[in-house]
């Protein structure tokens, strides 16, 4: 274990007003049909309905500028305009053409500019170098690759050292890479050595390949899973710093099993997940002998997710 | 108000180890869209997805029978199955057989017996009549009008006593009165003289019409809302006499609004709600001039709800 990891100067103690606590939760049916005692940690509920609005309230609240540019697929977004709104700070967001009409419009409703971008033709990196060029007083925030996002996601790993006595690992998606570094770092800063696995859709696997090389791997574009929260070109370089040491494995999620995932969560919890966020209870799906009759805790990172996309999942039953 | 509420002795104190607290949440984007004030309670995350289970459980914890026979459209026979099963108890359900396929199939998984009514045909009273000469030994419970059953569910009214001091109303679904008379009950019994309001679909709205008649009025036959849960003859004699004297008003939600609050709860508060759940947002959007700038509690009853009808609702968006 790090040392240096027993503190977190980035987590502005202001934070803790500000968000809403994980919404914990047995789950018995999901548990027995598949063989896990199985632990959610739900963070659908939290503000703008997904963990993002930990590293956006965190950022908002460390930065002294007037005006915050992000790219996002969409939660951080909504996290990021929320949490400016909220302090009296401008806030743009570059998202892709693709992402979430609900996720799309609910950036909107919290008073940030949109501006889209074709991946295709230019990736989300260079259309943010353009607007910072054209907003000189903006700060530029990276949806997982910045310290202020790490400490802020930390906080859910904090308020899991609470319950870690009862549980013997806790799951969460692996986009960026900020939930499960941050994850690590909370556990780690309250002193808890719970065993941190990552869950990754197997089409996007750059992280679990990169862990296999042992050393960072990008793909070459962002693969079109089903988990629109992990359509990234790789782990950022501060998380996969995390990662490389603090992670105990990636399991990789075929399309698929996230599908069933979201379709068990809605039958056995009722619970309304996002793809990425059933992307833990996937895992469970795509590795049973792993984790089979351990207590896990799995993270649902989030809900928003547009309703037709939801139904020609749910009909797949 | 009534002195003998001060008391609940049909309340199992064996009971606060069964249930789940509510799950309460602010939900500051509905309030926003609805001019509203809104904490919703959730019992989609009770066990078995209701609020039923608080009834079941204290029944099943009170009588002596080594066997319960009920008639329930669906989340009393799931919740008395499981809390049967937990007690080591026979169980049988009368379901009509328009029920919901999650529901029947649930009650089963919890180890009960389902016996299926058309409703059209035979009511489900002689049904249970039939049953219930064929297993002597069986109490016959319903799943409204019963002391034990109306104790079980001022478990929540107690809960929300400790909420009350924040709140000017609270809403809940109108079925059979059971949810309703026990809020009021429970609400009592801590000394809250919080304002208790009813939400009942407007085409089943027997209840509604029974205030103004001042006179128990009864449906002909059972009103096929898309509110399933409501689709009572009437409220029970037991639950009458308790909402007479301590219901303030009883709200009649029209099929869309019932369909639109289903929605809402989607996507402003990433919440799965069956319809009968969604009842009490449905009431927000009924009388909106009667809650504006009001500080609301809805109680979402329940979550139970089919994919497919499930997904009707929210493509009507």
């Amino acid at each position: 274990m790090n040392p240096a990891c027993h503190t977190l100067p980035d987590l502005h103690p202001d934070l803790w007003a500000c968000i809403r606590p994980t919404t914990l939760m047995e789950a018995p049916r999901l548990s027995r049909w598949l063989g896990v005692e199985v632990l959610l940690a739900c963070e659908t509920f939290q503000h703008t309905g997904s963990f993002k609005f930990r590293a956006a309230c965190n950022l908002a609240l460390q930065v002294a500028h007037p005006h915050v540019l992000t790219a996002s697929s969409g939660n951080f977004g909504q996290a990021l305009a929320c949490a400016c709104q909220r302090m009296g700070k401008q806030c743009t967001v570059v998202m892709p053409d693709t992402s979430a009409r609900v996720k799309v419009e609910a950036v909107r409703e919290y008073g940030a500019t949109v501006e889209p971008v074709d991946v295709r033709v230019m990736s989300r990196a260079a259309r943010v170098e353009e607007l910072a060029r054209r907003f000189p007083e903006a700060f530029v925030a990276s949806a997982y690759d910045d310290p202020f996002v790490i400490a802020g996601n930390a906080s859910l790993g904090l308020e899991l050292a609470d319950v870690a006595g009862r549980l013997d690992a806790v799951i969460a998606p692996v986009g960026g890479g900020g939930l499960t570094s941050g994850l690590i770092t909370g556990l780690c800063a309250a002193g808890q050595g719970l065993a941190v696995f990552g869950a990754e859709p197997a089409m996007a696997n750059d992280a679990a390949r990169s862990l296999r090389a042992g050393q960072l791997i990008r793909n070459d574009q962002e693969p079109q899973t089903i988990a629109d929260g992990a359509r990234n070109i790789g782990v950022g370089v501060r998380n996969w710093e995390i990662l490389r040491r603090g992670i105990r494995a990636i399991v990789e999620v075929p399309e698929e099993a996230i599908r069933e995932a979201v379709r068990l969560l809605f039958t056995g919890a009722n619970l309304k997940a996002e793809p990425t966020g059933a992307l833990a209870v996937g895992a469970l799906l795509a590795a049973p002998e792993r984790f089979r009759d351990h207590r896990v805790c799995c993270v649902i990172s989030g809900g928003n997710v547009d309703p037709s996309v939801y139904c020609e999942i749910l009909a797949g039953v």
